[in-house]
């Protein structure tokens, strides 16, 4: 099978990304982010969040977060985030191990933190008895596939900075939210407060790595060496660098991400035609959450993947990529309509 | 500058694993190893070291050695290894932070352990107070750009297993170890007794991606999980399985490797012919081990890029890779000397 | 102030525990737990709770839960317990730190877990992604002052057994849980099916000193080692098997429990006579919960310290212990009656 | 058996310590560390040491040493220190477990580090490879019964110093060595630039408790919440600060030290005199090294424990303490000569 709506990361990699691979493949350059790609990639960054911007790059979305997380906190801190959030849920300990913090789950509405829900988490600082809260974390585009508002963003980093605290943002849905959002990366990140930013890339089209984002640059003195010391220090960085370069030229990064989020409304908009099919949570991105009749996953998925979301409720989620196609959608309905039909029978 | 000796990690990706990434960018897959490339490439490693071999492909290096000891230790357990060990020396520390474990380092002999050399770390076993000795650690090829010969890896393996402990082996450049020594990979690692082996491919042309094997499935119940918290699950992870296929498809590692080997030999002849350069190890691989006057290092940097590797005695390190031409190796020697007869007047 | 309702380790040794020691405090021992006081003590938890109990002293509580938890796990695994259990309130992270593991917090209800509201965090088995549930665990006497009914518990574990989990009490109060509950401790912990449990005795009227106790022989084959590693192996052991040996002499625990016990429900029914109080949480062992009006607490706390609990609630925490009098009872409630009229007015 | 030369902990508790604890035992107070006995006792830290130095309290000497390098360092740094040093060879890993720091050992002249014997690990700074230098750790009395001079010291604390790194001593036995240099706590500690102390008491009569001592306040700012995490924190601390109150009246620390290092001077002399026997190590604390006829190791060890150090060798450790007598030491020569007189036969 080669279709489906099981991750954005199920998808290959993107012809312009992979083209900007081959370029770089040039000769020999100094390893480990000394060279020119990796340096201009870098630039880039700068001129979109602004000068002052410490861009550090991984591998993967779990390292980028536990980079920055680790980065920010010492081990007696916590870590304030949604329930559903992709370093509680979907890193297998990967933070707390690495950081040795806690993190403190919340349950999130559509997704979402609000100041009023992490609030009772602020609380014992100073005794040394108690894990002392240090960051906030949300997610953007949420892992309900919901998109944080700007002034969302800033309520959380104003009640975050007031308590001493940082705000991170796990972004590897960031050009998704973008997109959704119609605004610029600094704006609804930098410009609302935040501290720490996971960029991510893999999602919406290449073929691996992210970068994590600091907006002061103080708190960077020793990143390079909790990046060497989490494995995430790639040794033919240019790659990574080349990547990124392919993915800001002409907006790649915008044409994708319009793609996937328009597939979404698209099949959004198709499922809800049928009864039997209940969405869930807004679609605001690239994902779309919906309670379908629990005899019809087994066979849908063995034409088209996805993931079961809560089997409790028998929700799942369709994600759509940057290379999801009209057609697919269309044969992926008729395909629910033809099993509610046949198993209706 | 684009030439230089400095790591066969700061050459690129060779034609044909570029190529085979591009054929692997077809359409959906699912992610994290569950594809049809992982799972292919998983067969070719079983049918080289035996069906029962389990596999997991990982980042880099790092990751693999961190993966590979982690599965096999507990915080309170003791890893042996030589002081020039990557574990020791370049990995920032991520072996203790990741596995809890105290190293031991041991001065080598011509970069190896011996069973002599390691044999006073084995000791207070079932006494609480003392680390608990678990894993000898060697790496094919070693840092000094020596090999081991089958004989010396048998005896370590023997000793280890002989106090119930594991030979872990650091094949970060085991493609050039199995050329050095004309043998095929199982014959110099399994079967003389290695337990766990991080198997290298970045250094010898690909891209990315290394592969950890274990050759107990036993020993394997939770790794899976290890390697997800310790950040080197990769969501793609076709683009590692393709690259590998590429690699083993008619021997390439073979062909790349013997040119990295050849191309040592080469710079060894040519500057032995120098009198003011001192070889300072046996040039077994693809490395280059020599005591340079210390007035030509940085001018002779300027134009090919190398790492010091003993400061103290102005040695340094030249490694060659499966892209070195003999035109830049004659130019190489042809700078030294221009520099050390203008030095000298 | 030397009187207070702080915490029942706010009280000294009960004099024939210091007794104990002294009686211990005899020319030279072995160390490290290789004396007779600390055998025979051992000897008498086995007696208690059956010869194949693996017994294991420490130093305090954390260190207790901390290596009970740590035995039972590896990083990867999750641990479920109550928002309100003092590994995830009152260690500043020391299990995250220590095991590597994740915290999964539960809304309690009267301070307990159910096999109710633990279930939803019973998923993910397998899945690699998904930090693996391993332990729930619950505290006897819960941190809201409730007991543990026997059936309560059988449930819990049951549910823990059936996915292949384990039950872990901590039992820092476990004596005054057992006079609660009028039974031996065997019947409410092992027969009920608890795993491992941190047996308590500081808050009980030893000077220092926990036990862990594990009822599975083969769980424990590398305990020793975590305990040196986590810090917490002493070496004058035998003051803390000399502690034991008197706790357990002619039943001194049931004597200091039965009046810390006593006195709660002494505290209790004299501040349920006063209108402006009101008693927040059951009173069934030795720990009374009160919402009580703010301007009080801190002129009350002036001659009785006390901690508050919830400050959002104006809802504070008195625990007794084994020498609290009467009087002091009395005289702590004419206070709050006097600073009531006095504030009133 | 209670004779024996195996530790200066297998000794009970000085009867003016148990007094000390006794004596504290009144009423209630305020846990972990704000009460009255705590106070004073930090107080006279500061007293000898000077008002700015910082005092916490823990329970043994693994958690001092851990606590100190913790509070100074990071995951990524490296810690220097002897081979035979207690945080390398007796402490189960905990330093790394915890630090997430790697250990760098150094084979010691006559127990000690020199700045000539570290100097080769002074390297790789500013390179995010390389573990970061950041501690050098020496033992006070040192683990082979040697005393540093305070030139000694000096010198490593510059060269700390001057590489922008720290100087630890490991003062188990800081009473022991005070009494061979015949010099108070505060010259040969913090006015030979020693920036980090562990205070050892327990090996010197008292009943449990060790200090960790900072003399830049700075560098504690979070130690507390360190001191949590790592189960350091002992509730009931008025019976550590009591204990040390007692310690320090009448100069009862000299008063056993001396005593302690002449029945060491005692023994060597006597057992010099039976030509089987060779004195290893310079006698100049409480502990005396010698090579013994392996014949005799078991049977004298029947009547009076202690160690075997190098089993390699040979080499045993007797070790003197506050409560060892003439007459036990007179008692244990003439069985070695019996024993061996009985052999030889």
């Amino acid at each position: 099978m080669n279709k489906g709506f099981a991750s954005d990361n199920n998808s290959g990699i993107h012809p312009a990304i992979l083209k900007g691979i081959e370029n770089a493949n040039q000769g020999h350059v100094k390893g480990y982010g000394d060279d020119p790609y990796t340096q201009k990639a870098i630039q880039r960054f700068k001129e979109k969040f602004g000068e002052e911007t410490e861009v550090f790059f991984v591998f993967n979305g779990t390292g980028a977060n536990v980079l920055g997380l680790t980065t920010v906190t010492q081990s007696f801190n916590s870590i304030i985030c949604a329930e559903t959030a992709h370093i509680e849920e979907d890193e297998c300990g990967a933070p707390e191990k690495f950081s040795g913090c806690k993190l403190l789950p919340v349950e999130p509405e559509n997704g979402k933190l609000t100041p009023e829900s992490v609030k009772h988490h602020l609380k014992g600082f100073d005794f040394e008895h108690h894990s002392q809260p240090k960051v906030i974390s949300i997610s953007q585009v949420t892992e309900m596939g919901t998109v944080y508002q700007p002034d969302e963003i800033k309520a959380l980093a104003n009640l975050a900075h007031s308590n001493n605290m940082l705000l991170h943002m796990d972004g590897a849905r960031i050009a998704n939210a973008a997109v959704a959002l119609d605004m610029d990366f600094k704006s609804f990140t930098k410009d609302c407060g935040v501290d720490v930013l996971s960029f991510g890339g893999t999602k919406n089209g290449m073929m691996m790595g992210e970068a994590v984002l600091f907006f002061t640059p103080e708190l960077t003195v020793n990143t390079k060496y909790i990046r060497k010391q989490s494995m995430q220090l790639y040794s033919k960085m240019r790659f990574v660098g080349a990547q990124f370069l392919a993915y800001f030229d002409n907006d790649l990064w915008k044409e994708t991400a319009t793609h996937a989020n328009k597939m979404a409304k698209l099949l959004e908009a198709e499922v809800s035609k049928i009864p039997e099919i209940k969405i869930t949570q807004q679609v605001e991105a690239n994902g779309v959450f919906a309670q379908v009749p629990k005899k019809i996953i087994a066979p849908l998925q063995e034409h088209f993947f996805f993931y079961p979301w809560n089997e409790f409720k028998g929700e799942v989620r369709w994600m759509t990529s940057f290379d999801t196609t009209e057609t697919e959608i269309y044969e992926f309905v008729q395909l629910i309509k033809n099993l509610l039909h046949t198993n209706s029978k």
